[in-house]
């Protein structure tokens, strides 16, 4: 390889530090943090090719231990950050290659890989290289937003749409698919209804304060059991005062703490990927989203860590 | 009309932009978004001139349908954006009588007016112009100040005062006035007291709180029953964290979650108006304020599509 | 159509204002803003899908008589100001033709188009749209890059290629091309040399600062003559002191003041179209760049009023 | 006095602190610092009433030694801060009244008072102050706008005003009144004509820049002369990239240095007051319009303390 | 003296204005605001030395009367504001003794001082001056960290120490000691642990959570009784929404509402002293943290007027 | 090593990325960058421990061709970037010795070191090492500050005193001392003075642009000829228009242009090592500081790549 790599060789908005300051290649890796740093399906703000920098940047003031699981989850896991894929802003389809190529080799050596995303388009990618690796798989979807919607302005492939893609490609057990957190103003009352005709399980904000989180998450554990199971968590889940640094804001969500307390209580799936998306750096002057992020990230590796334990 | 609109034909700070693209008329309109783009009357910060313009942005990302109340309330009202009143920064006065030509008009047609302040002072112009069409109506006033000043530094008309003058010029059923979230540090007991010689029913935030929302707001529907009835909204009533573009922060609020479910059980009044005001958007970076404040004017729409129905 | 508008009928990053509130309509128009929202195709930093609402909000504050060139430009040309063109942020193709349609609509009417871009890639569309009415264009092209580069990792079409793209559909008359400000950072020398081999003008910025600005557009003036000439002007062709709300920044650019005076003196072509691409309002915080851009639309639009005198 | 200081014994835009924490009092005082945190009377931004508390604050930095003109402008002076005049926002003419008679007193001592504003309406306190202690004066006036509007929607007081209101009171010597710096868009030619038909000398950027400051300034010293003689600087003189946080910015001014080299150049005029207008903090992200500002009144002292060495 | 104050006589980081505009002395004075504008043993974000120039300037808009409480704290505490301590950022022992003796020569007049940091190590120096004039304290510690840490790359005193040197030096009685808030990744469970083998009390904010603080804090006063009780505040208590400005923040924290609830039901100790620590404005563009700060102080000052009442 | 890189390991504040993304090591190096994060002797703002990162990350968007110097100068150097020094915030005097020894590791095996401050004291280290290599060295120096002022409230290392220090230690031949670009206030003459009774020649801003800089330069030619010479840039040189992002800011500077053409003609001296200091990414939001520090990088690198050529 020539150096230094010029903008021709590698996109200038891809990374090369990484999460923690982890290494890119470890023995007996079980847990790879991979950029994936594509936000041309976005249909308002832009910018989350900025996140994997920012998020892994945010990472650098996160300490080893996680107190409330009693882990080392970067040390038990032996978790690696193998940078950023070459995503190409201007061609989703080769894009959504690149990063299915890059998630299916992680996958298929049996190493948990976590996203940092990129608009929420980038699941699609990584649910159809779980879906080769495993069949169909679960989802716990955290999010404002179904992102069920068929089209934008006729075109299918858009952050709106990944898990109706998803479900037309069979890549997941729709009655294993639950949305939670969904909130905000509609096009009709088909964004969401539509979502449950799919078959997935769609729990509103509303519906999750009133049940309580940790009946919703009993249900769910009931129902995925031991399905092999891909977390994907949109950061406007969060109230905007907590994550004010994403695309598509809807106020009236949850806080960082009630949303914390809700991922460590996700222990015993069996997790075969996570991603992490639509954090917007332009949009985040106190970093608090990155930071948030970051602090997910740890929690996300550290629910693999216990499974391994 | 010359164009293009030169500054001293409409002040520059006059959007031309509306609320999620509505027209500026319709057939059979039931409620009218305005600008009143008014802040000299303010004390500390000022600004609010450019929240008619930030509010119309943000409403940008709102969709049609209001999931909670399964209205669609900008169809449903045949709404409209007449624009903004073009007041003069330099005179209290004329500015109001602009403002409430402006409100009143709407109201003689039977329309529901939507104020977009501006200071908290461009009430007092709403609420002469309701008095005229209705005689004096109930209030309830979200804020986290009684705003019934006397004076300030001898001047009686500014952003503190608008409630002590609408009583003394009789507008308002005092024994209906709930002014609802009050908190913050006073200059004596008065500050709060005098309120409630006034008539007013004050309920703070611990108030609100320790005795549930839901307990106040019946309480509330009671005493108001089908009087009409003016909803004022001031954005500092909501947590700086949740709002942090306004004027006068008094930290210790609610969220917006809460915000939002409190403002969405207010169903069943007879709303003759509404105005939400002291959004500062020089002091909102991330513009969640912003946006806040066009989600509860989708949400005041709502309640009066509901109404209709 | 129904309304409000909601963003699966027009996208919600389209603006509903216009440039110095502009009408949309007027008898006689000589010069129409028009929107292009696009900005897929930037390889950095996105964002310039708010430009024309920034510009157009920064525009408010303009006046209407230019003093250096004694016109009242938009009452003279009758300008007007027809939107922003719905382009599809997920699909370059469909974008252009859509661009191209509106432009192209204008030009037929003998309209003199004044883009607000959007990424450098939308004046490509716009060319598209002069060679069909006029044939080959002459250019006048402002910028620190040539934007002549080949592909972008195999993708012909993107913001570094709109003016190679261009001679390969021969919508330019390569002798007629003047490329002014080019500075920065090479992959290598070929960037700039590729240029020249095209047939275009290059001026470096440190050629344009030895030679004289007067002396340069002198000899264009000869070259250009009365072809059907179009000004493409990227904001980044300023310094980053003066427009550090630009996707590719390179330090090292002449001020505003220098601009200004260059812009002024390009009297006497025979425009057929400008536009102004690549300012992102999201790094534009004192919104400097912003107000640059639409001084510089009353500059372009006053030397449509000169000619038209 | 009851402490702490209420909100409503001072308002709470007025500051503690002092310019280069210098004293409220010294014997034998040739400048003072005065704050007037006036700002209703702009059109556009608001938000001055912030600006002597950011210039105090940016005057932290500074030195007491002035290296090129080789004096210590405050010791020599005994310069003094008196603080803020407790102005009331929603009252120009009472505003004015305690302008006036806080900038008089000093005059009437011999103090060269230095006015720290406010929007630029301030300057008419000061200059009735000098009128009633020196008589008409001359007047060194730096802007982008000659400030001679005469109404602004029927109002007579605001910030586009102060020189047409000063020279119906008879409080300058027209002749002696130089406009320094004027450019940008007008309402029509008249603006600026109407200011030479006051007998106003009006030198705009361009002409400023074609024939030298030197020269400019070189017949303003002959015209002037020994006349008492008011200097008001607003701070939109100079371009936006170096001065971003004020009101109502015109692209395509002066560069600080260029500014700080034609003050520095203004020796030997009879000084009876100055002011500096029209910073806007909430705009100034980065601070460097409040310096600049600070610097800029170092000289000005450095101007009184060479006249008086 | 010789003014100006040049930053060779007093840092150009100390203010010269106050805390709600009190005086620097008054008779009587039983509290008194201290500005410890030291962060050089700050880890990871600096700029701590900002704060009580930043605290004091958002006191502006706080009111002299606490509605809760029931007093006017400032008035009866007589309460003063004695400026800044001149530390040298360059050297931490010669700080800590400056800051000791400004702390010493209050609490030996009676007057409990409230110290604005600075970083955290700041309380080092003030638990060294309780010491001495009062013995042994106990401590209510706000924080996300237990600032237990030994050395930070062999150097033993930084902002991570002060709670273990204390402990070395005796001058805190351990059983008395509560650390409140502890939350977030660590090193390794000794972080923790560590704490509690010197025998002090340490709170997580899950068990806050799940106890309820009123619980807490009830054991809390049984256990300290009368003992003389310092209260330090780690701004980092907060949730980063609420408290962005800070530089080690911990996401998953309490709101403010809920922290002005707890310390508000903290009155019946026998408070020595008081600081507030690590706010960092350059990391605040909203200001919210700094606002947040000045009501703690406003607080604080409360629960001594109360206690005197 | 053990991952990740817990804080305690590694500081949280070093880089893990690299400059242009070059590699850690390579065969013939003669170029390396070096990260010396070292804030702790500022006076006035602190933060210039994140200005590698900052500036590493704003090198992405540079190519590897130098079009001026018509060299690749990265790969012609066969740069690389050697990571960040652990320098410990807390303590001067070991964080030097570790720089000192990174660089003089570099300069030991003839690679010339680029350092990236960190505050301007770590020059300190740097010139310590070229001594030890060299002996005394020849020194262009750009800023607006001499910084020979001798202590700080008696500390001696801090960032106004490296080149009083280097002095005492004999590490500079001080005819062949070149101090360029001074301005601003001082304490008393002196602060210029005694620089050039050290014998150092100090070329201020005003003379600078009045001589002329290629005659200042050609004069510096002659006068430091072939002696190995190290060239030491405070980005506070350049006006705040261009670089905001920086400590001790002083109006009145060259821009970044004028900046780029005085770097581009020091051709011919015989380098031993370069750095750039003083960028403050927290006060840089545009970030145009950090891009033009990179930019400046890429220059230096060229400087070495001609003269090897």
């Amino acid at each position: 390889m020539k150096y230094p790599l010029s903008p021709d060789i590698k996109p200038e908005f891809c990374t090369t530090g990484s999460f923690m300051r982890l290494p890119a290649e470890r023995e007996n890796a079980k847990v790879a943090i991979v950029g994936m740093p594509f936000d041309t399906a976005a249909s308002f703000r832009v910018g989350a090719r900025f996140a994997p920098q920012a998020i892994r940047q945010a990472s650098m003031t996160l300490f080893p231990y996680h107190p409330i699981h009693k882990v080392y989850p970067f040390d038990e896991t032996n978790a690696i950050d193998i940078g950023d894929v070459s995503v190409i802003p201007h061609n989703i389809h080769r894009s959504y290659e690149l990063m299915e190529e890059a998630v299916g080799e992680l996958m298929k050596k049996g190493i948990v890989p976590i996203g940092l995303g990129g608009d929420h388009s980038v699941t699609l990618a990584s649910l159809r290289a779980a879906a080769k690796v495993y069949g169909p798989v679960a989802l716990i979807h955290f999010d404002s937003h179904t992102d069920t919607w068929d089209t934008y302005y006729e075109e299918k492939y858009w952050h709106g749409s990944p898990f109706i893609r998803a479900h037309e490609e069979g890549l997941l057990q729709p009655s294993k698919v639950f949305q939670i957190g969904i909130r905000g103003t509609l096009n009709h009352p088909g964004d969401v209804e539509e979502s449950r005709e799919l078959g997935y399980n769609v729990i509103t904000t509303d519906e999750l304060q009133n049940r309580g989180f940790e009946n919703v998450f009993e249900e769910m554990r009931t129902i995925i059991g031991d399905t092999p199971c891909f977390l994907t968590f949109d950061i406007d889940f969060v109230d905007p005062s907590c994550a004010p640094g994403t695309g598509t804001l809807e106020v009236g969500g949850f806080t960082s703490k009630e949303t914390l307390q809700m991922v460590r209580s996700l222990t015993g799936f069996n997790y075969v990927g996570f991603d992490l998306v639509e954090v917007l750096p332009p949009y985040d002057p106190t970093q608090i989203t990155s930071l948030l992020a970051a602090t997910l990230i740890h929690d996300f590796t550290s629910l693999v860590a216990l499974k391994i334990k």
